[in-house]
């Protein structure tokens, strides 16, 4: 069971960003506890960072053409106004679960709304760098 | 590590609502699972279900001179509109985490708001009964 | 014929409240109308009042797993808000009529909008205690 | 005791329109049967229908200075725009009733207000066809 | 020198509604006093009522091949939604003057604004009958 | 295959009004256009104008008796609250094509939004007179 | 017969300020034809022009205690914002003509409200300064 | 003289919650200082405390029948929703004061809206626990 | 102790003003009556008022150079719009307290926002002149 | 005479997404239809696809430079949130359409708004593919 | 070259007001600043500070008839309200530049429209009284 | 002290594009006068320019490891949307200054809004080119 991780805009600088907001933790160091996670479960990830709004929608479309049974994405900022991410995502059939590391609803107004979400099977927030690994989880479950 | 688990109003006809929302188990079914994946954690839960806002209330402020490690709840209804279940669960300091069924960003906009989120650690939502066993994992990973 | 019928908070207060707005009739007297109009049409009634939300929502609930053929309910001030009555009928197989004494349109902007009305078969409102009478008159002749 | 009753644009059509909405009678066997109620119940009725909003507030109009006792409406379309209609209402002094055979309520949102009903006695929505006569039912009790 | 005055629907039954609200006077004494004050200033008045805002439309575009100086224009009801008579004045180029009885500005909140009054020169509101009279002096001195 | 083609309110006028905006051709000029634009391409066309909303909405209940193969119609001012036309063009099963003669979209904002586009086939804007010419090549392409 | 006559700020200025929107005669040359109308209707009349808020709500005042029979107040940007000027009018007793020179519902949205007509008797707007004169011809006709 | 004092969800909890807004003192400690303030000026107190709306309106409802000469209502987080609340004080004669400990427009937006306040005489609010003693005061003066 | 209590716009006039909302006391009365309470309480009180906020902002900035122990201000109409008086009041150390004679939230929509009340400590409303001699207990009490 | 045509995000998918919004044809199909119509009526066509907004910024760009006589534009997803297609194409002067497949205006809110049509020449929506076509012989009759 | 600069209400009080905000220089120690600059750009200024809005407006009435080649504002409190300055400043023909020590962008939402800043020539916020000797060198290069 | 100049996308057509709101300087122009101006104070700076969103974060994330001292950004169309860098903005530890050429607010509705300039220092809009040397001095200054 193969499952896409995707990471949106600024994410590769966590760690160096507000700690108190998304935690201490740097995106290499997230990302093997990621994969160490699923390996427990005999699942295997691929990982994937960008800043650019158009690779993560060409990244998601190979999920058409490949045989990924699965996609967690956390689109960072792109939530909040990506119509392209969640097109893409639309034209899916696995599951999707949208994962933020902060709990969204505590912030500013823009951010307490993700055009995403509603075509996304599930939402999971607030849980920092967990939030992950319990997305790993629900996969395996879901499954 | 005990853990209360508190389901809102309705939600005891669980499997005799419209299925294609929240899944056909109904809320014993659920239950059992959910002390199960508990149990396999070495966690304790303690559940209750009512459809009186002042129960629940009630319930709540029960965590704070008892020795529960964190509370996950689904308000159900409630979810919209109950400041007050707000304003009991503001001042716990055990994690506490939000649960629903289905995908309330896919629904009526009315359900798209909870006033409760903003003081709850976090949020999982869409990921049917599944998602109870998710929050059990997270109490856990977290603790 | 075997119908429910519930009177929402404040409402065991008719006849003393703001007479130009509700009426006259003590809820007593009311009663007595409904269950004369209900007999002559060979419909039995049994009738509920309550200032608490939970106990509403369970009176709905044993609509599951009793015998009757229809609702009529003047929800009150609960109108406005109470969505866990709303998701109570939501799950009913039986017609339910939702009945104001007054014109709701005619009255504070918050008074508009009922939560309720939309899981609902229909609306009565502004007929006074008529109203409850014309609803008796619907479920029998929908029967 | 003579009654008018209108119907607003497009219910000349009813029966050729959706079914699932307005149920699949035409207005003439609806017709029918407003008259048949209004004769068991000693009453007469003028039913006028037209798709201009003009000719409706003209027979509005004809009320003042003819003898009706009450006026049932349904202004389809114009519920929603027609202050016109509104204020000729607004001058009468016999009880005027609303009727929709759809429950609004569940519908397109912007069919969810009635500039209408505030100057009206009450409103009866959702009972499908059955509306009328309940309709007919309440200005009999009331008078 | 020739002006148009266009009364819109409902006026025709001025002095039998509301008098708190629009005064006492029928529209055929006031359209005397109209004609009274255009003939001590040496101008002409045709006076149009309609309940139908198609005929007025058509009314309005005869000012365009006709010899009028100038319109005044108490929309009533349309004033609040009718954009097709917006648009037939938008066309002209004599002066028009809006003329209200009441305050609008007074009154419920949809009739603080008219969709009318952008394209028109001026307003007068409030002022009673009166408002027609204060009306045919401002298009003198305008001249 | 026959056609029929609706002008709204005012563009009786065009040529007449503001060139800016709707270009310098009077409407029978463009009836001649589309009248030929039709014939090369084996069409028929019935053509009709009015200011009066319920003339429209008869003529467009005449599609369900008569052997139109489509509807093309500039609302004009129509376009933005008439609801009545709406629901006689909901209940057709012929293609529908809105077309304006302006982009409403670069105008006030009033003019933004048509009550009527969300029940036709599709619209076309902007293009000047252009618009019915393009407008009847879609529906010879649908065909 | 003694009225006041209130210009708010910057109408000093006029003459001065954009010709397109408030046309070219100076305050001076306003306030003469003023007199001169007033004069011929033999009205007496106090004009008062003030940059502060203040100075205007104290003089408004002395109506209270002077013989004023009314007051025409061109409150230019004390209009959309100066409830105390709002409130000194509420507690007068004579008539009150908001007069504005331009057509405010042209212009920028903030100009549409004025939090001061609800108290006035009525209002005149887009006339230019002859608005000064029709508001005197009003007085005289109210009296 | 007879005062009934209502304390609303969760303040039961005071001393307990986030002092920095509602300060440190226990509710018992509190209502310590209300009967001692009410001793000195020779009035009576009954203090009640609920977490369960229906409670409480059945305990407003209590007054119609008892002899309370006034009404100190803290409804905490029901302040913001419960009409039910209202309407059961809307039927009261006796004054009734609203007291809120923290100043609530310094808070969160939704805490800023009370559904209750237009219905009491007068709110005192941002005083803490001293605003209960001056609302004794207020009644006591009102007298 | 000594405090500074400032009325705003018009309140000179109490008394004069429609009695129904205000009471019937004028000012003078009202002052004498704040400084017997304050008196009986061993407290000083200077009393100012103005209808310009510009020497109400003055005044309130006295009180940094003074020996002013706590403000009572009712800002009337400028209690909805004057940033200025916020500001100024926003850099004070001494507790504030707004009062306003009619209970607020009861009248129009524009007078349920103060914009001052988030920089006070708290607010009285609804009391009539009341409010202010509470407002001395309540200074008396928290210092 | 040549055109450019630009496909926005995931329109690369076309036949591959829901067949009941967006129709069953490859954009590989639609293209040839495309350059068929074109060629039919003596035009090229120049057609251009991709997920990236900086890649469509940069393409458009092009216009300026090269002998382009008009643009076709499906910005798709961006049509909701692209300020910097829409500042790319506001410096052409060549005509631009903007071709929707589906009726936005039928579908989800956030689809009805185009931040882009204000600043083409016209908009085509809701005749599936057919809207390519339509739009290549709107260009040749403007021409 | 002479230049006036204004400073609006309560600025007078700078250093004296939170810190954190507007920094801790008082104003007279940002007058020197601003004058040392402009004494370096061999320019002029004159500086005004007022708590009263209609000194403020008189103030840049003087610019029409007095030798000022521009104008420095920092309307403070009235940035957001004063209507009557905006329109005292749109008379003018001399650049205007708008000033604000905070970025007002980041605090509270009212803060964050300014009436003023559309008929400035430009607006700079957030450099603390660096703002000033920036507008300084802005008016230089731009002369 | 070196100091990193980003601009938007549709930048590099400055010049090209409407002159009456951005002026007649090429970008290149206004980048030879920005390096003057930095080189007289002893500034350097690198000036970027892309029409990528993607682009320009990785840009600004570059400041993290390099050592610039300061960050001039005109984000131009991303000012209304890009939240992607409004995020990589809000780690930086140095001053950012957003710049726009012309006076925002005096423009669309959707320009008056940024949502990256809450996360500046400071905003510069409506000085043209001269935008960009002032913002060099306001480094310079508070370097």
């Amino acid at each position: 069971m193969k499952v896409l991780i995707i990471h949106g805009p600024n994410l590769n600088l966590l760690g160096k960003r507000d700690s108190s907001i998304y935690g201490e933790k740097t995106l290499e160091e997230i990302n093997n506890l990621i994969k160490s996670r699923a390996s427990q479960l005999d699942m295997e990830v691929e990982i994937f960072q960008s800043n650019h709004e158009g690779q993560i929608v060409d990244k998601i479309q190979d999920i058409v053409s490949k045989d990924y049974k699965g996609l967690i994405i956390n689109p960072a900022a792109f939530t909040h106004y990506s119509i392209a991410i969640r097109d893409a995502i639309e034209i899916l059939d696995v599951p999707v679960i949208e994962v933020h590391l902060s709990n969204i609803y505590k912030r500013e107004n823009f951010r307490k709304e993700s055009v995403i979400v509603p075509v996304c099977t599930g939402q999971i927030s607030g849980l920092g760098y967990n939030g992950y690994l319990v997305a790993i989880d629900a996969l395996k479950i879901i499954e």
